[in-house]
């Protein structure tokens, strides 16, 4: 019994390796040995170095957008300040800066005289046929008007009166070009627990008050000129503010935290971001409305209805980071290795069919056995398998098994 | 020395293969093909045609959001419109319809009765438990009040005055289904610095002012009914208006940069988010609460307190991009051809043990050496060992070593 | 022609598995196994059980938060709520709680007198020097003013007057600390179209009204009051109430969707998002401004501008979900067992170099074939390669070739 348990553990411990055929040729020796030093050129050049393929990648950032615009312009003569043109007020990741306002002053709930050539009428049928319509400022009632000096001849709506007319001309308030935008960002890498922000841990409270961005002089300053970031996108203030437009500031960050964290840093970039839809003329700009409301002292409301262009600027952060990682780095050991042995695909190929002597080649590579010769070597010689049976029985890992000599057998 | 140089060139030139056995066998030699082919399938199928494994894949999609309601609704008889209804109003990703308001209107700061049965006392002690409560309109001062028609009998709060009473029921505003949406949607691959709009550059401005998008018959138009939204949700308005409610719009882009850019288009679809929270009832619906602020002639302030029912859109726009690249490529190939190889296993395993003549195959494919043999042939011809010498001695890369005949060794 | 077909046919079916040399040696056994043993372990411990390759991940979590502040505060002795402290007030993922707020009452568009010893004058010139400043509260005019109480020594600005004077000191709002936040957040795994909510189903609405979220005792309440958010990020109220401060909340789901969607369930972790910019002074803190705008009776607007410090919640949601997939067990299978060949390249390493009888190894691993005996061979029996070309030449496949012994031929 305990001979056979040896026996057993006796071919556990067996090493099993290929047997091959070492081919004495220049030709695809060198072929051979060129394609080996492609591959793991490919994997250390670009697998290792370019894709640092041994590292960890963390690619949920989590990111914190404040933002805080400063500057005074002067719009349609009256002094703007900082409460006054940006939306939201508090400081968002996404805000606008207010260029261009329409005010329509003391609306008042009730029904008035439709603007706009669209609504003129001669008679209610006219009107009755703008029902539904969202393009107006107010419901239509179906009512012609036929009094009133500018409003004899237009449907009447119902809803805030007076109804906004857009098509006043007001000169853009140009000032928005040397208002200056502080961006302050910080990102975490959950994966590394690392914490960065977007200003230089060297900044001083005056360089940052005090320095303006520049992609070359200055790139890691937090303050940005409007005018710099329009000409970044390739726009001017005079397009934008009188339409408006949306302008995205991106905040990239790609951190190889194995150089030491104070080389995580950020790196900005500018587009225009309702560039795609140039060629659709509705979609070109961008407007809003909002109303300040107030009461009267008998305590009816009425208020002042603002249409608002705007530059919108959406502060959005990417980025990812890089730790070397033991897990990682062996993964793609195993890979390389793996695609060093590929070679051989390509060389078997030239040695068995374009070299002189493949016949021989493949007369040392292969060897065959066909059923044929099993089973006549079956019937001729069952006491020589009978002699193997002791060495096979035990060979439970795809056959390790013992044989005296392997020519001579009679196959 | 030029001959040992010469040498280890030589022997650094060669090329190893693996010796193979072949079997001519009809049962093994058809699963073998078998199994390669369904391995070579689904790389072709799956790995390469419907993962497209052979692209670079960007995942880091930028995306801006600009939306637009419009439409006018009657709520508790007065008109509003969408500066009154829209909350931001600056026409962000996330933006709320308000359906319902219940006004406070004219609340100054000082003390008043609290309403509702929770604050019902007879004496002081009633009211003093509910110090600290973040459930009353203001902060409970500890008196029970004892005069007043409707106060008589209701704990006193210090804060705005008079309390808010959110028990009344009011219609909300059903006009809502009519209203439209209006989604302006941008994104940008880094990678690939692919910039995409949610029109189509055919549209004109006049398709897009009268569109309304439907999932089967026009899927690329950015303008929503909210009735449709609802629908698609599988939600009515009367549910939604009353208590209010988060849809979430999901625009996603799946883009295959290699069949041109033309066909990277959105897709549209729409979720109830509050669905999880169903089962607790405290969570179903959205409300909050805005102020508007006045001022007296004399200079005190007071407001008029809105609890805003509203349903909320969330845009939330998801996607990436694929594009081929000749890295992933190779790197997909090379594991395709090594796992084609991985058949060998399987067959191996049925040719060994499961074949007639399993005995013979495992004797073609296992030669065997053993420690006895090493030593036996030592000890009997220490000469032929010393004769293998010369070609040994230079087999640095895992052995590539000169024989003249392997057969006639005597092991 | 039938015979060619059905060689070919014969030839295709064939099966080629690689000859392979048993060495029967205890000390490379041994090796052999224990670097199997390694790499499974590593396999099924690491890349099976610990990174769950197994499964397909969805990392596009899309997430909607909704957020309720409650409490009272006093702030300079007038009562706040959550009208009066929150912004923006519909209850987004990114919210601010005002704790300090510094008022200018009555602000109207004029010429006043800047404030701050900065702006001190004694002539002109020396407010000249300040031109296009934005540290002022309005746009120097360029005139000293040599008249008035306070004003006289000050240069003169057009703008919102008067102007503000921040340097006063006022007692932040430190009821905040016993403030509750309540978020509401579902999450989407659009892979799976697994839907999450951020509440136990099983818990009642009284459940969700009283707890308080604990990270032992009550992990998976929705609730959380500022005084522990704030001693979670190791910050006191005292600190960030007077400046203003960013706070994250962050929410991490990790599902493992193999164990029933019920394990699905949200982490929260809280950080203090201004930290990285501790050594820089001047980003300390978070304020902003905003007025509210009145009109008196004649129509003249005119605004309270408010100065407002903040603690600004961001929720930020993080996480990614895990299901079983048939593709993925497959692939990571494979890589497992083609790495488990991988013991080979150290076991034939010590096999051939540093064992007692590496040499005979080598011989039985490797057959050589030279060029010179190829040639020998070709020129000696011209003949016995004809007599093997029927065999060969349909060997299309890297060589299933017929060959009646191997070991007979003279080489």
């Amino acid at each position: 019994m305990g001979s056979v348990v040896r026996g057993y553990v006796t071919d556990f411990f067996t090493y099993e390796t290929t047997k091959s055929v070492v081919v004495k040729s220049w030709t695809v020796g060198i072929i051979n040995r060129v394609v080996q030093l492609l591959i793991i050129t490919y994997f250390v050049g670009w697998v290792f170095i370019h894709e640092k393929s041994y590292q960890n990648q963390d690619t949920g950032i989590e990111s914190s957008v404040m933002t805080k615009v400063k500057g005074f312009g002067d719009l349609n003569g009256e002094l703007m300040d900082v409460a006054d043109y940006v939306f939201p007020q508090q400081g968002a990741g996404i805000f606008c800066i207010m260029t261009k306002v329409i005010l329509t002053k003391n609306q008042s709930r009730g029904t008035c005289a439709e603007v706009g050539s669209r609504f003129n009428c001669s008679k209610a049928e006219d009107c009755r046929q703008h029902f539904g319509t969202v393009l107006s400022n107010g419901v239509i009632t179906g009512v012609c008007l036929t009094s009133g000096n500018d409003t004899e001849g237009f449907c009447e709506i119902s809803g805030w009166c007076p109804a906004e007319d857009d098509r006043v001309e007001i000169k853009p308030m140009m000032d928005v070009e040397n208002f200056t935008i502080f961006i302050k960002n910080s990102v975490r890498f959950p994966l590394f627990k690392v914490t960065r922000g977007n200003f230089l841990s060297t900044m001083t409270s005056d360089d940052i008050k005090k320095c303006t961005y520049h992609p070359k002089t200055n790139p890691y300053c937090p303050i940005f000129r409007v005018k710099d970031v329009l000409s970044y996108t390739n726009q001017t203030l005079s397009d934008l503010a009188r339409k408006g437009g949306e302008i995205g500031i991106n905040i990239e960050w790609k951190c190889n935290l194995d150089h030491g964290i104070e080389y995580c840093l950020p790196k900005y970039s500018f587009t225009r971001l309702d560039a795609p839809f140039a060629k659709n003329a509705i979609s070109s700009g961008y407007n809003f409305r909002f109303a300040k409301y107030f009461m009267t002292e008998n305590g009816t409301e009425f208020r002042t209805l603002h249409k608002a262009y705007a530059i919108r600027f959406d502060v959005m952060v990417t980025g990812n980071a890089g730790k070397f990682n033991t897990v990682q780095t062996l993964i793609h050991l195993v890979a390389a290795f793996t695609s060093v042995g590929l070679g051989t695909v390509l060389c078997d190929l030239i040695l068995l069919n374009f070299l002189k002597g493949a016949d021989q080649y493949k007369a040392k590579k292969f060897e065959e056995v066909s059923m044929a010769q099993i089973e006549a070597s079956l019937s001729q010689s069952p006491d020589s398998q009978l002699s193997l049976k002791p060495g096979i029985k035990s060979a439970y890992d795809s056959g390790a098994i013992s044989l005296a000599t392997t020519c001579d057998q009679p196959i």
